[in-house]
């Protein structure tokens, strides 16, 4: 593992929460990683709850077990928040009954992937292009569960060297992000669409995507968050801080858990 | 007045910086007090300027006169940065070059009108909806112009039980009013258009407007400032907080010109 985790409480089954490294060492594939880190969140969700589902490649994967769960009568009466059209769409083709926080505004638990993870469980998130939506889900769920492999993990926000991603309105976008540039000294690139440089990548609430790519550690996030979002432009940035409530990292030598209240 | 103001800098003229109340007092409506301010900041355009135009009705009556003055030769080689549609399509009726901030990212000038001015000079804007682009052009101003007639000071800002504009992102908009209404226990209104119950009212941005309407002085604007720009789902709040340099109050008594920096 990168850096060392402590084991926190030990629902839902303390028993099972690491896996011992297999006799004959199996080298994993990091998707196979996720779906583990997966699998084990849903081990959280009980019937009756309201869950907040997660997009990209590591939540897909959470989602894709409720929806089993569902099919083989394991779970029931559940309620999915999604957090992008992408996931929406993924849990209509699974048959997971879905809503908003209008209609549900106490989420029970939320599960979710990350980009990065710090040591104090502040992430990274918004790689995948839905950081708004899921700010706004995760932020008022009551449990939330991030689920990542090992990869993930850093030693500050951004030591990953890759993207932090900033989500601003089109007008005049280049004046925000040299602004966001000359405030951190960082460089600021806009995310386009995949291999169509002239083709700015458009958020599912119609703003873009400016990835910014830190030179060192910026230091108290929430001074750093308070300062991008003074920026006129800027809508939301991709650092949670402090809403992290469980942390499950997939590595070679097991699944680790880590409670934070 | 309602507050007494200080004079500050008398630049360009001193001399005609207070009007002496005619020998027969004439009642002035509040659109000619608007005219009289908005007059009275175009003293400070010069040619060769880069001039950011605010929105609204006393910024119309500037721009108005900007124009004049090109057309007369008085003024040229001006730059017009519009902080609205609306405005961008005024210039152009005008006759004023355009251009963004973009191209020209330094301002000399603004000149905008306010929905309040506080006695920091604080302002609260949006209620005419271009809050966003307005604070994205006059955060990059050298000088920012604010003009008012007198109706428009307050003690403190929300002081007027006036609206104080905030711009959210349309996803789940009820779930953001509700989160800022249970932060400053104050009201939270989605603005609709005109006559139109069911018809949000949708910014240049492609956003809703939130109106809130403060019970008492929310306290330190900068802390609740940045408290709204943390809710996920708020794009821009409209207290414009020590941006102004220059106000130009007009009153039945005449106008006053305070000089914040």
């Amino acid at each position: 593992m990168a850096l060392a985790y402590d084991l926190g409480s030990k629902k839902p089954n303390p028993t099972t929460l690491i896996s011992s490294p297999p006799p004959h060492q199996l080298i994993f594939t990091q998707d196979e990683l996720k779906k583990i880190a997966a699998y084990k969140a849903v081990e959280f969700v009980e019937s009756g709850m309201v869950i907040g589902l997660g997009t990209g490649s590591t939540a897909k994967h959470a989602i894709d077990r409720i929806g089993e769960l569902l099919h083989q009568g394991k779970l029931s009466n559940i309620i999915g928040i999604p957090t992008s059209k992408q996931t929406q769409h993924q849990a209509f083709c699974l048959g997971i009954p879905v809503s908003d926080i209008e209609t549900h505004p106490v989420v029970d638990l939320a599960i979710d992937g990350a980009d990065e993870v710090d040591p104090d469980m502040n992430l990274v998130k918004g790689r995948g292009g839905s950081l708004l939506r899921e700010k706004m889900i995760e932020s008022c769920c009551k449990k939330f569960v991030v689920i990542v492999d090992e990869s993930k993990l850093v030693e500050y926000v951004g030591g990953s060297g890759l993207a932090m991603p900033v989500e601003i309105v089109p007008f005049c976008w280049k004046f925000t992000a040299k602004k966001l540039e000359s405030l951190f000294g960082c460089v600021a690139k806009l995310r386009v669409v995949m291999n169509k440089l002239d083709d700015p990548y458009v958020t599912d609430n119609g703003n873009y995507i400016i990835d910014l790519y830190f030179k060192k550690d910026v230091g108290d996030l929430r001074v750093a968050g308070d300062a991008m979002l003074r920026v006129a432009g800027v809508v939301e940035h991709g650092m949670f801080i402090d809403m992290a409530t469980t942390l499950i990292v997939a590595g070679e030598f097991g699944v680790t858990l880590r409670n934070k209240y």
